[in-house]
C-alpha cells in the first residue's frame, strides 16, 4: 500500500478540522483555553496619571521659582482628591495614586526631607512628567491586547483581569472517547501475566489532552473481539472526536479499519511515511472525527503531536505549534526514506542549547521518552542529519 | 536600606525550603507533580520476547535448511502457546504477541507467501533473532526508570502506567493564602473608577500555582486598613505558604511589613537588588513562609518566578529551573546596577533561535508580558547584552 507523505497526511488531517463552538467562562478556568474573543482594552491603560513612585507630586510650572513646597494633602492610592494645587504646593503622593490634574512631576522620597507642612527639595536634577505613568501611556481604549485564537498563558491572566475580564469567551472542548484495543493489554492496576502488558496510552493521551483542558474523555478497554469493538466505536461516535490505539495494523487481529469503515466512518487516510507511527489510520463520520493510532507507547504520543494536537489547535483556531530549529549534538544517520521522529532533550553547551537525541531500542521501548523534551523530525530525504546542524525541534 | 542581591537573596528564601509531606494519588492525577519515590520496573522490559512485526516466527536453527515452512498456530498478542516448535514449523505471530521459547526469529508478511497451512520465504536476507524486542532489552526489573524528584510531564505518564504505578507517591502541596491590599484595588468583576484598578495579581498567582498543581487556595483582598489587614493575616498564617501583594515599598500606607513582624513573622528578607520586584519582603513564622511583593503586575509575577517557583521548587525536591542561553536578537543598555528582569519572547532566525526582549513602559504596563514566553536576566554588574551575546533566558 502507498504511503501518504507527512506533510500530504497532515493537509488531509487539518482540512477536516472545525469549530466545537464557543463558550464562555470564568477568568481562572480560561488557562489554557483559546481566545474566541479579542481582549481589548475597557479603557486607557494607566487608567489615570499614574504614580510611579512614593514621594510628592508638584506642578512642573513651579520648577526652579521654589525649592520647598507646601504639603497640601497625602493622596493614597484609590483615593480621589478634589483641591487643586496652588503655585508653591504638592500633595505627598503614594505608589499607584491617580495623580491630581493640577500637578505633573513626581519627586521620589529619597529626594526630599520632610519637616512639618513642608517639603524641601534635595535634588535639582527634577525632569517635567517624571515618575508619572501617563494615563493611556502603555494601550488606549479599544485597543487589541490579546488576539483571538491565542492561549492563555499564566502571563495572559493579569492582562485579562487588569481589563475586566471576570469571564472570557474561549473555544469550546470537544468530547473525547479514547477505545484501547488488543487481547494482550491489562488495566494498570489489574495483575498482568508474563505475556501481557499494561495500558499506557488512555493515560498519556488523558495526559496530552489535558494541556489542552480536554478532561470529557471516555475510555474503553476492548480485547480483540470484532462484536465489542463495534459496540465500543458505536458508542465513540456520539463523541466530537474518538481516538483508537492499536488494531491498525497489518495482523489477522487488526480490523480496526475495517469495523470503523462499516461503522459508517469514511476513510480519508491510512498509513503514513513516517516512524514511528506509519500505520495510523484516519477518517470522519458526520459529527466525529476518528483516528486509529498504532498501540505502541511511542508511536501514540509521535502521532498526537503530529495529528492531534495540530488538529485541535486548528479547531481552537490556533497557529499551529513551530519547531524550534536548534543545532544537533550528535550525527543522526538512517536508512529508510520515512520521516523519523527521535525523542530527544534540550541541552545547554557553552555555545548555546543544542539538542540531544536519545537512545532507545524502538518505539515498544519503555525508556524511549525519559526525560524528553520533544521530537526531533530527521526528513525522509536526508540520509544524515549532521554534528551543529539546525534540526526542527517540536517540544511535547 | 541596603538592598540584598539576587543570588544572596534566593539563598535566604530557598534556605527555608522544606517538605509539606508526600501523598499518594492517581497515575492520571499525577501530571506536574513531583515524585516522592523512583519509578522502577516491577519486571524485565519488554517483560517477554515480544514481536515487532506482524509475520511468521521460526527457529534460526531451520535458516537454510528450510525455505518453506508449515504453520502450526497463530500466536496473538495476548495469547499463550504451549506446543513447541518443530524442524520446518513456524507459527504465524501478530505485532505485540509473546514470542515462544521455540521460535527466535520473526519473517515479516511482506516477506513470505502463504498457501493454506505453509508459508513459503521470499527473502534470503534474514538474521537470527530480527524482528523480535528481547525480553530485557529496554529495561531490566529494578532499573529506574524515573527518579525521585522528577516533575511528571505527560510523556511520563506512559512509563509509569506500563510499569504498573496506577497510584503514584508524590510530593504534598501546600495550602496558600493570597491577600491583594491597596485601596485601589477592585475584583475584576466590579465597576471601577477612574482611580481605581483591578486585582490582577491573585489571578495571575493562581494560574502560576496552577502550574504546580496548587488549587487549595484563600484569597482575600483587602483596603489599606491595619486591623482588616492584621485579621487576614492572621487567617492566612493557618495555610503553608502567606502571599501578599502590595504595601511593602515606602509608602505611609505600606505597613505590610510591619504588621507581619507584629503578627510573629520573622523578617528575613526585604528589598532586593533586582528591577522590578524590588521591594519583595520574606519571612517565617513557625509553619508558615510568608512572601511580600510588590502590587505592579509585572513586578508580582517576576517575583514568582525568581523566589516563590524557586522555593516551590526545591520543596518538592526538584531541581531549580535552569535557564536557557540564548542569543539576544538587540542590544540592551542599563544605566543602574539592579539585576534587571526583561520579557522576553522566542524567535526563531535562520542562524537559530534567538530572544527578543518585549518593548514595554515600566512593571505598570499591560502590555508588558504580551506574547512573552518568559524573562531575560540582565545582570547587575553589566552595564550593555550585545546583540547577539548569549543571555540567560528563564521560561515562565
Amino acid at each position: 500500500m502507498k504511503l501518504t507523505s507527512l506533510i500530504e497526511a497532515q493537509k488531509i488531517v487539518l482540512d477536516e478540522s472545525k469549530s466545537f463552538g464557543e463558550e464562555v467562562v470564568s477568568l481562572d478556568a480560561s488557562i489554557h483555553r483559546t481566545l474566541e474573543e479579542p481582549v481589548v482594552a475597557d479603557r486607557d491603560y494607566p487608567p489615570f496619571n499614574r504614580a510611579a513612585m512614593d514621594g510628592i507630586a508638584i506642578h512642573s510650572d513651579d520648577l526652579g521659582k521654589y525649592t520647598s513646597f507646601i504639603i497640601k494633602e497625602t493622596v493614597f492610592a484609590g483615593a480621589y482628591v478634589k483641591e487643586a494645587l496652588k503655585a508653591g504646593e504638592c500633595y505627598k503622593i503614594m505608589t499607584g495614586a491617580s495623580v491630581p490634574d493640577s500637578a505633573d512631576t513626581i519627586v521620589r522620597v529619597e529626594d526630599i526631607t520632610i519637616e512639618g507642612q513642608k517639603a524641601q527639595l534635595n535634588t535639582e536634577n527634577i525632569r517635567s512628567q517624571q515618575n508619572i505613568a501617563l494615563k493611556g501611556e502603555d494601550a488606549h481604549q479599544g485597543d487589541v491586547l490579546l488576539n483571538k485564537g491565542h492561549k492563555l498563558a499564566a502571563c495572559d491572566i493579569t492582562t485579562m483581569a487588569s481589563a475586566g475580564y471576570a469571564k472570557v469567551k474561549v473555544s469550546k472542548k470537544p468530547s473525547v472517547t479514547i477505545i484501547t484495543t488488543g487481547s494482550e493489554i491489562k488495566a494498570v492496576g489489574e495483575e498482568v501475566l508474563p505475556f501481557q502488558i499494561r495500558d499506557s496510552n488512555s493515560h498519556a493521551l488523558k495526559a496530552y489532552l489535558k494541556s489542552y483542558a480536554i478532561d470529557d474523555v471516555v475510555h474503553y478497554r476492548i480485547d480483540d473481539d470484532q462484536s465489542e469493538l463495534s459496540e465500543a466505536i458505536t458508542k465513540g461516535l456520539a463523541s466530537d472526536v474518538l481516538i483508537l490505539t492499536g488494531g491498525v495494523s497489518m495482523g489477522e487481529a487488526d480490523f480496526v479499519p475495517k469495523l470503523l469503515v462499516e461503522s459508517g466512518v469514511k476513510q480519508k487516510l491510512h498509513k503514513v511515511a513516517i516512524k514511528p507511527g506509519k500505520p495510523i489510520w484516519f477518517g470522519t463520520s458526520k459529527d466525529t472525527i476518528v483516528f486509529g493510532l498504532p498501540g505502541n507507547p511511542l508511536s501514540c504520543q509521535v502521532n498526537f503531536l503530529l495529528f492531534i494536537e495540530p488538529f485541535l489547535r486548528a479547531c481552537f483556531g490556533m497557529l499551529p505549534k513551530t519547531p524550534l530549529y536548534l543545532p544537533l549534538m550528535k550525527t543522526k544517520t538512517k536508512k529508510n526514506t520515512l520521516d523519523v521522529l527521535y525523542p530527544a532533550r534540550l541541552q545547554q553547551q557553552k555555545e548555546g542549547v543544542y539538542v540531544e537525541t536519545i537512545a532507545f531500542n524502538g518505539s515498544g521501548d519503555i525508556r524511549a521518552t525519559k526525560e524528553s523534551d520533544g521530537l526531533v523530525l530527521h526528513a525522509g530525504d536526508k540520509k544524515e542529519l549532521k554534528e551543529g546542524e539546525l534540526v526542527p525541534f517540536y517540544l511535547w
